[in-house]
C-alpha cells in the first residue's frame, strides 16, 4: 500500500532507534534521531550492560531489512549452559535442537555497527541534543543545553520514543488522565565484570556456552566476547545476609569470591578493581498504557515495555515491536492512526507476557533452584519432552527459538505448568517419576 | 519524647496538607504551607468533587487535634443509603447499627474551614506560589511563576508532599531508582450534577441518606449539602454502548436521563447546562514506595495512595495517615528517620488494602449487582450477620465504623468470602438459604 513520505523524530539512537531508523528509512522517509549523549562510536562504552543474547525474534526483525548477515559476524553462538555448581564439575545443558542457539554479542559493539548501518542508509543524527520536552498533538520537539535554557523547536510529522526504560517521550505521556503506567524494582542488583582473554586472545572459558554460577540468592553468569574475553554479571540482593551491601571493603569482596567463586575469581584479573569502579545497578519491569498519542507519536522498544533481563529477551521484544510496526505499516499505507492502533493491541498482550515470563524466572532462580519438588518438576517434565518433542515444547523454547507470540508461549506455560501440579500430586511420584505409568498420565492431560 | 521545633514546609493546600499543618503546629514546628491554586477561602469551588463521607477514622483523626465538633457542624449523618431502583419504590438500606453514620460534607466548605483552622493555629500559607522541583536531600523547595522563569529558593528541615494523585514532590521521587510506582485508570468517568433545595431550602430528598440510582454498567448518587442541595455524582464508561463519549447532544442527554432516570431528571433543574459545562473526570488507583527519602521529605495522603471513591475512605485513609504519622512523633522525638520508616511500614500495607477493597466495590457495583447468585450470597451474608452480629461483622463495617487496620478488614472479608463459597455450593441453596442447616454450617466454618 502506498505510504506517502513523512518526516520523522526517533528520540534515542539505541539498539531500537537505530533499527527503527533503517525500518522507517527503507519506507522512504525523512528520518533523524535525537540523543542526549554523545555519538557512542566516539567513546569508551559504560560498562554498565549484561551481554545480549540475540534469538530468533531479534534476528528475523534484522532479516527483513538486510542486515542479519552483518550483525551475525560480531556474534558468538550459544548452544547451552555451562552450569559451575558447587560440589559438582561443571557439565553442559543444551538449549534447545541441533542447530538451535542464542547469540552473545556485546551491546556496545552492536549498537556502533547499527548506528553504521542507519547512517549508510540516510539517517541523519543528532548526538549531543537534549530533548526536554515534546508537543504531543503537534509532533513538536523541544531541545537545548539545559532544561531551564533556551530551546530550540523542530516541526515533525510524527516522533517515535526509542529512549528506554527512563523515557521521556513516555514520561511527558504519563501526566495525561487515562494513561495506566508502572514501574516496579526487584531487590536485586547487578555489576559486571570481566574475564580478560589468554594472552594469545583465546577464551579462558568455552566460547559457545552461557556460563552461569546459580548460588540461590545470587549468582554470576558470562558471555562471550570476540575479544576473548567474557562480561560477567554479578546478580544479588541489595540488601541482607549476603548482599552488595554488605561487601563494602575489599576483604569482604575477596571473602565473598573465595568463598563462593573461588575458580573465577582465579580468571578476574582486575576483580577487586572492577568490583569497586562499576556501579550496582537496578532492575525494573515497567509497564504502560497506551504506548500511541492519535497518529502522532508512538513507544517503541524499552519505553514502552521493561523487562527484567532474565529471559534474555529485552531486546529481542524491542526488535519485534519494530517489525510487526513494519507489517501494519505495509497494510495501512497512510493511515497513522490505525497503524499506531494495531500496533499497540498487538504488542501489548505480548509485552505483558514476556514481562512476566521473565520475572518468573527470576523468582525461579532466586528461589526455586534449591527447591528438590521443583527440581524432580524440571526432571520429569525434560524426560518427557525427550520423548514426546512434538508435544512437550519447553516455554523457553517456544520463547526464544519461535516467532509465535510471547503471550502464546506464556499460556502453553501456563497449561504445561496445570498438568504438572496433577503430576506431582501423584502420590510415590518421587519414585515412579520415569515410570510408563507417569507418561501415560501426562499424555492423557494433554 | 521531646522533640526539637524543626521548620517545615508542607506541599498542598488539601484536606490533608491542612489537617498536617494543624497537627505539626501543635507539635510546636514552624510550618509553612505552599500551593499553587489560589486560596479556595477567596475562590468559587471547581465543582469536580464527590462529596466526601466523613467516618470513624476521619473523626477520630480531627478529634485528637480537638476539632471534631467544629467541623461536625458542616457535616450531615447518613444512617443508610436509599436505594432507587428501576421498578420498586424507594427502599433504606442501614449502614450500621444504631447511631453508626457516615457524614456528608462539601469538599470545598470543609477545606476553607480546615484552611481557616490551621491559619488560627499559627500556621503560614503561601498560596498562588509553584513549587517546581524539591532537592529532596536538602530539603530545598524551588518556586517561581513558571517552570523555565526565575526560581526562589526556600531551605527546610524537612517536607511534607499532600499535593495529592498528581503529587510533583512524588514525582519528584519516581525519578530516582528503586522508587515501585503505579498508576491505574478505570473506564469509568464522572460528572457532578446538582439537584437544588427547594425554595423554602429544605432537601428534595431524604437528607440523612446515601441516595443510590444503580443501573448495572452506570450510576446516579446523591448526598446532601447544608443549603439543601445534593451534589450527585454520575458514574459511566468513558467508551461503550452506554457511556459518556455517546452523549454529546442535548437530544442524547434527554433521551439518556429520561430513560434510566426519569424521576431524578425532574428536580435537576440545570441539568442540561450542568451536563455539558462539567468536566468528565477519571478515576485513579495510585501506588508508590517507599513514601519517604531519608529523614528529609514524607508522602503523606493521596500523593502516596489515590484510591477510587467507590468505598468513600479516600479522605479518611489520608486523615489516618497523619494521626499514625503523629503516633510515631511522639513515641521517637528528634529521630524522623524512625518516625518515617515506621510510618511507611505501618500505612503501606494499610493504604494497599483500601486501594484493593475500594476496587472490589467498583467492580462489584459495576458488573456483580445484576448477578443472582451474587444477589443471594449478600442476602445470606445479611441474615445470618442480623442474627449473629457479634460473629460476623460485614467488611463495610469494619473498615467504615472501625478504627481497626484495613489490611485486617481485606483479610477479614476474604475469610468471609471463603465461607461463603462454601455456602454457595450448597445444593439447593437457593432454597433453603435461611435454613437453620445453613446457619449451622456457617457456624461451623467460623
Amino acid at each position: 500500500m502506498k505510504q506517502t513520505s513523512k518526516n520523522i523524530a526517533i528520540i534515542g539512537s539505541g539498539l531500537v532507534g537505530s533499527l527503527l531508523a533503517i525500518y522507517l528509512k527503507r519506507r522512504g522517509h525523512l528520518v533523524t534521531v535525537f540523543d542526549r549523549r554523545p555519538d557512542i562510536r566516539n567513546i569508551e562504552f559504560s560498562g554498565r550492560s549484561i551481554n545480549l543474547a540475540m534469538s530468533n525474534r531479534g534476528w528475523r526483525s534484522l532479516r527483513e531489512v538486510g542486515i542479519e548477515a552483518e550483525i551475525k559476524k560480531i556474534a558468538i553462538p550459544l548452544d547451552k549452559r555451562a552450569m559451575h555448581v558447587v560440589g559438582k564439575s561443571q557439565y553442559y545443558q543444551k538449549y534447545g535442537k541441533e542447530g538451535e542457539a542464542i547469540w552473545s554479542i556485546s551491546r556496545g559493539v552492536l549498537n556502533k555497527r547499527m548506528i553504521d548501518l542507519a547512517e549508510k542508509a540516510g539517517v541523519s543524527f543528532r548526538f549531543e541534543e537534549k530533548v526536554w520536552d515534546i508537543d504531543l498533538p503537534e509532533a513538536k520537539v523541544y531541545t537545548g543545553e539545559t532544561e531551564k535554557g533556551h530551546w530550540s523547536e523542530y516541526q515533525y510529522d510524527m516522533v517515535f520514543g526509542c529512549d528506554g526504560a527512563f523515557s521521556r517521550v513516555r514520561h511527558k505521556m504519563q501526566r495525561r488522565s487515562r494513561f495506566d503506567y508502572s514501574q516496579d524494582f526487584i531487590d536485586v542488583g547487578y555489576k559486571e565484570l570481566t574475564i580478560p582473554a589468554n594472552a594469545d586472545g583465546t577464551h579462558k572459558l568455552d566460547k559457545n556456552s552461557f556460563h552461569i554460577w546459580p548460588r540461590g540468592r545470587f549468582m554470576l553468569i558470562a558471555m562471550p566476547n570476540l575479544d576473548g574475553s567474557f562480561t560477567c554479571t554479578l546478580f544479588m540482593p541489595f540488601e541482607g545476609e549476603v548482599s552488595f551491601e554488605n561487601i563494602r571493603t575489599k576483604a569482604q569482596a575477596k571473602t565473598f569470591f573465595s568463598t563462593y567463586f573461588p575458580n573465577v575469581m582465579q580468571v578476574m584479573d582486575d576483580l577487586m578493581e572492577d568490583f569497586f569502579k562499576n556501579p550496582t545497578s537496578a532492575m525494573v519491569t515497567m509497564k504502560c498504557y497506551p504506548w500511541s498519542y492519535w497518529d502522532k507519536v508512538a513507544l517503541v522498544g524499552d519505553s514502552a515495555h521493561a523487562v527484567v533481563p532474565f529471559y534474555g529477551q529485552g531486546m529481542n521484544a524491542g526488535f519485534e515491536d519494530i517489525y510487526v510496526l513494519d507489517q501494519y505499516m505495509g497494510q495501512f499505507g497512510d493511515d497513522w492512526e490505525t497503524i499506531f492502533m494495531k500496533y499497540q493491541e498487538d504488542r501489548k498482550p505480548n509485552a505483558d507476557a514476556i514481562a512476566e515470563l521473565s520475572y518468573r524466572n527470576f523468582i525461579e532462580m532466586s528461589s526455586k533452584t534449591a527447591d528438590a519438588k521443583f527440581l524432580l518438576q524440571k526432571k520429569i517434565e525434560k524426560h518427557f519432552a525427550a520423548k514426546h518433542p512434538q508435544k512437550w515444547v519447553p516455554a523457553y523454547s517456544r520463547v526464544t527459538f519461535s516467532e509465535r507470540p510471547y503471550a502464546e508461549a506464556l499460556a502453553m506455560g501456563d497449561a504445561q505448568e496445570a498438568i504438572m501440579q496433577t503430576i506431582m500430586n501423584i502420590p510415590g511420584i518421587e519414585k515412579k517419576w520415569d515410570s510408563s505409568e507417569v507418561e501415560e498420565r501426562m499424555l492423557g492431560l494433554l
